[in-house]
């Protein structure tokens, strides 16, 4: 069995996977086995086989198969006893897991199904193991077709990667990614590998099987070459979204500070470049895909406005903004309310912002007659910092203390009675200074919780 | 005819072709008029009527049509008859134009004739009218499908552009690229426009035929919006290839002198970045598409190697060299060989290099019995250059002038008897210097012969 050529490539794949999980930062080294999805169907079970092999020769990897049960057939339990005594004549740890997939749609029915096989498959895994999967490169086709009649990009059509992280961190491997399903389907014959086959394959209701049952034959009578081709196509494109992606962090990283990004160092890039840098830093926000109109209303009202000018471009989500040469994406926050007669004790202002008040340097303690408020917004109030020359607006401290304008609506304002005595955060009313007296502070709320 | 969307999408698309052509750099921004390529099938005919209709709104524009035959089908005179028909009907100036294509094998056919069509195309066009094809939104989505069968990447699955420039520098317009054959197709029943039906395009003999008879009818069938999906991906990956080439051209800028490499600045890159900078500086060189060990070798060795070591990767069309911190593309060429006895006459080195002679300041004049003879490569010969202290060998000088090592056996060398008087583009002997006397020049021979 280990002499085939389907090992060889298997064995090949697995070995450059394994190697390069040193090299990723993100993930630990640290490989201790392979856990096989296993379905029942002929790839699976031929992955079984050859995982089994690939143990055999690296004897610090152990292995496990999991079964997910979908609920999905009434086969179910028949498919389950069957993996079962696969893993129990090979000697391999067995596990069986069920989820629960509630069908809405042909299409999210799929989509579902494949999100909770992945969460069991990570829950019931062996810590350290890696997650190996069957797909083969008849499947690489089938998902490059389906991405594009959904009219992916460059990213949708790079199809799926050999190697890909789930959110808890488990590393996914698919070392039968560049394996014809027909050299995978004649491993198992020579080799008398017994295999369930699942009904539902056989129905074009999923598109998936539509191609894989109608477009596909097809395609392959005419160009023999066909999925190899595909494959080739799917590695460039790859490589070429990689390309990309490094790019985009090399200009994101020269034009970004913490959340915002520089305008003057966009502006010295070309159009499609800044378009391109703008999408990522707004991706980076948590805004996916502006419209190209969107993107020219942002990069327009940037580069070409007079630079003290204000600019604010509305989103569905939010607000890009500007703010002393840099870009900033503003959520609006809900209004903070006044609150009067506060005392010393901290003040709720949301579910993640608590006002507290601490003993020292600050304002001196409040008199029997003054009532302690909290307020907001009071920007033309008049004020002279302590260590500040001059008395001023509110609004003149907070833009000389480089405070957006968007959040100087959010600086508590610390009354007592009606003289504002601190501005949180920033300063206090050196009229009311003192070094044995009172300071606010803002903290989050979650903190506060926790002690 | 001029209120139906078919018209409307046409003539946005041609308004917007036309006014971008003033902000493309390399072709002038004056389109005098369209000229249709007119096979007299549906596609063309209806783009025949669109372009009369367009031309009519804008006076400025003429209108031409040609009818190119490809000698292919016992049909062709019938055909042009017929286009020469149905310009006369329209008023349209018609030329007529034949090629010859001969069939070697089914993929160089189909990629013959097209090669010969537009060059036709090209000949028979008025001087600055722009060519205008009928390649429409299903022709899009067989172009991507034939690229992807012979694994295309980024660049090939970009597929068709809506404005592509002949070599010599003649724009082609596609104005109906994102209209449906279909809309195309109810066009010209709707107005009923005659048209012919080229028997050849019921044939699967080519690959594009069966995609056009079998494949896409599949895929349509099951997916109704396939060719607008298709598009959206076509145009999402022409966007990236373009925002990729802006960028290598960038880096190459940032990276290149003339023609070779700077290293340091090579070596500041990435990884994916360095090799897409080495595949774009030696495409440039005329290097199509080296392996992928190849880049390897190239960047292991430039950037590892110690600083002052050989370096050559040789490639079949040449080698990358290194030399004083930068990489230079270097193609063998053929040694020169000694002549003696040249007294004042020049040399024919080669075909494009011929060693002149002038009066002025270089070397004495030879005495009569001293022989003139240029040789090659002796670059242990000791001299002392006029100016220069000390004497030292060829090879020392050479290097101190920075004449890369691959240049060093190309400079001629002047021998008075065997003494070295001048060596060739660089400097003289200077017991030879006299500001009255020979100096040898290496020229370009195809110059020189215009004389």
């Amino acid at each position: 069995m280990i002499q085939t050529p389907l090992y060889k490539r298997f064995a090949a794949s697995l070995d450059k996977l394994l190697a390069d999980e040193g090299k990723h930062a993100t993930t630990p080294a640290v490989t201790r086995g392979l856990t096989v999805a296993l379905s029942g169907g002929v790839d699976s079970v031929v992955l079984l086989h050859l995982c089994r092999h690939y143990v055999q020769a690296h004897t610090h990897l152990t292995l496990q198969a999991i079964y997910v049960d979908h609920g999905l057939s009434p086969n179910s339990a028949q498919w389950r006893a069957f993996c079962q005594a696969q893993c129990d004549a090979l000697a391999v740890d067995f596990t069986p897991a069920s989820v629960k997939v509630v069908a809405q749609s042909r299409q999210s029915l799929e989509a579902q199904a494949r999100t909770a096989r992945y969460q069991a498959l990570d829950t019931h895994a062996y810590p350290h193991h890696a997650l190996v999967l069957g797909q083969h490169a008849d499947d690489q086709v089938e998902t490059f077709l389906l991405r594009l009649k959904r009219g992916s990009g460059l990213k949708g059509l790079g199809a799926m990667h050999a190697r890909t992280v789930l959110p808890s961190g488990r590393v996914c491997l698919r070392p039968l990614l560049t394996c014809l399903r027909a050299d995978i389907e004649a491993f198992a014959h020579t080799f008398g590998i017994s295999h369930i086959e699942d009904e539902s394959n056989l129905s074009d209701r999923f598109d998936r099987n539509f191609l894989r049952n109608q477009v596909l034959p097809l395609l392959k009578s005419r160009f023999s070459g066909f999925v190899p081709s595909v494959m080739r196509s799917v590695e460039l494109l790859q490589g070429q979204q990689a390309l990309l992606d490094e790019i985009t962090q090399a200009d994101l990283a020269y034009c970004s500070n913490e959340n915002s990004l520089c305008i003057e160092r966009l502006g010295g890039f070309t159009l499609l470049r800044q378009q391109n840098l703008v999408r990522a830093w707004l991706a980076e926000q948590g805004v996916q895909m502006p419209s190209h109109k969107q993107l020219e209303q942002i990069l327009g009202q940037a580069l070409n406005a007079r630079a003290d000018a204000q600019m604010a471009v509305t989103l569905p989500q939010g607000q890009v903004r500007r703010f002393r040469g840099a870009l900033y994406w503003v959520i609006e926050q809900p209004a903070w309310r006044e609150n009067h007669d506060i005392g010393q004790t901290p003040v709720v202002l949301d579910d993640t912002h608590v006002l507290q008040v601490q003993q020292g340097k600050g304002v001196r303690m409040p008199a029997p007659d003054e009532q302690v408020s909290v307020r907001f917004n009071c920007l033309s109030e008049k004020i002279k910092p302590l260590g500040r020359s001059g008395r001023n607006t509110l609004k003149h401290w907070l833009k000389d203390y480089g405070v957006p304008t968007w959040e100087r609506s959010r600086v508590p304002l610390i009354y007592y009675n009606d003289e504002l005595v601190q501005v949180v955060g920033f300063f206090v009313n050196e009229a009311y200074a003192s070094s044995q007296g009172l300071n606010w502070k803002l903290e989050d709320a979650r903190n506060t919780k926790d002690r």
